[in-house]
């Protein structure tokens, strides 16, 4: 379940109420699309922003259209009682997998994230992967923190953070982690730009935000890479540097919804506010890129 | 109402509800201890954390327990209607005043922030503080963005972040923000071993997290900073330089849980897992410190 392309949906909102159509929309086309996993309410599906019931709503909505496809259900909060009840509920409404960052607001300790994973696992039944995503968390990771939660009961999975490098200098940071978690533990990349470097480097998967809007493109670049073959899949990832110049610019949500909008899968303003979508000339350079890349799917 | 020591207490909880009957014991003690106002649900009243019928309950209580002084409530979330939906509930039980952060999982822009601040107020019928935490929010605001909010309607203070160095850089710093904003909007300085420096620099307020659990010894502080009497002011504050660098290890929300747990004030743990109160050696430094410099308010 946690190799190849992980697609990551948005949860298109419309006047402040998730918009379940178009939700369902994009998991009928990442179930088409065959992709390997999708990663329903990650950060790229603003689950930060979303109360219990429309996360259970969401959760189900996907389980539902998801078809044969594996389903991951991000179940970060910042209270460890609100992650508890979110697993719950995403395991009742059939979820195959859980994800869960250590969402913060006071710093957190290395204690605290223990405690949290130690807690979570103890009630789970299903697989969890650890969603190390240092940008929203603010919490970084240790590879001693790596080795004890990955230590416990069903975890099964560790989303790293977009790693900068060449295919030898990733693989060194993949084998150091390896080094110090169980064998069944699949790594998987994220940051989209940084993918074909790192399933080459040896990583299982590609947990991908663009994923939920692109999957035919962001597969064509997984395929050669998931194969080894290098060139091939520094060239596709290369002849998307655009793309990865706006997430590094916009960050890969407000791109992602940018593209959504354009692609008319879902109708704009579609993020939590404050969260603004892109406007003006910012949004007209994602227009562009899309059409010259000929990003259409 | 936003001149003098602010204290900010602690919500503590119990088994992972909130503990009224400590809570309310917190304010009755800040009353009594007159401090210029209460602010509720601050970061060391730990709003992030808690769901909104549980801030509407200490928020209600607050205003009830206060007698005369004036209540702020913190009304930070990530999601704007969700602030909204807290600043309708804070107005109802009776605030005196919002206390609003730009709260982020994902990275804001300056355009996010101001979208968020002139929603609120245009809804708002009572003042409301500008709450720049960056430490916690990770967002940090321009002097221009300082001067659009500053300059919306019921905006009337701005907490500002810690802010080093002597009495003159503090106030040059200060001024450079007076210059931009509206002459009725209230400065305040918080971080509280910065708080001397802040008053003396010619903050008109001090929102102090110590002060939810120590008013008395905050205002030993704050009485001679107001007065602009430096030297006895900065000696008050140089005497609890052992309680400033316990906050710079461990911060402010942690160290007064442990002060409140050891003065009896809260049973611990008092904090929302996945947070840690603090434990062995760091709990013993706590103790110490507080007996030694006889912090029994």
């Amino acid at each position: 379940m946690f190799t190849g392309l992980s697609a990551f949906p948005l949860t298109p909102l419309r006047d402040d109420q998730v918009d379940l159509a178009a939700y369902t929309r994009l998991i009928d086309r990442l179930g088409a699309a065959e992709v390997g996993s999708i990663g329903a309410l990650g950060s790229t599906g603003s689950y930060a922003y979303l109360d219990r019931d429309e996360r259970r709503a969401v959760a189900a909505a996907t389980v539902e259209h998801a078809g044969h496809v594996p389903v991951l259900i991000g179940i970060g909060a910042l209270r460890a009682s609100q992650v508890r009840a979110l697993a719950a509920d995403a395991q009742e409404v059939g979820a195959d997998a859980v994800l869960l960052a250590p969402v913060s607001y006071q710093e957190l300790t290395e204690d605290d994230v223990a405690g949290l994973y130690e807690d979570v696992t103890a009630e789970l039944s299903v697989p969890l992967v650890v969603y190390d995503n240092p940008g929203t968390t603010h919490f970084t990771f240790s590879l001693d923190l790596y080795a004890h939660i990955a230590s416990l009961p069903h975890v099964e999975g560790i989303k790293i953070p977009p790693t900068a490098g060449s295919v030898e200098e990733v693989r060194e940071r993949i084998q150091a982690i390896r080094a110090v978690i169980p064998e069944h533990v699949r790594l998987g990349i994220s940051g989209d730009g940084f993918a074909a470097t790192g399933l080459l480097a040896g990583c299982d998967a590609w947990f991908s935000s663009l994923g939920g809007i692109l999957p035919q493109a962001m597969a064509a670049i997984a395929r050669p890479a998931l194969a080894g073959e290098e060139e091939s899949a520094l060239a596709g990832s290369e002849r998307l540097r655009p793309v990865w110049e706006l997430i590094a610019e916009f960050g890969s949500l407000r791109v992602a919804a940018a593209m959504a909008g354009h692609l008319e899968l879902v109708q704009e303003p579609c993020l939590p506010r404050p969260l603004l979508g892109l406007t003006g000339s910012d949004r007209d350079r994602v227009r562009a890129v899309v059409e010259e890349l000929g990003l259409r799917d």
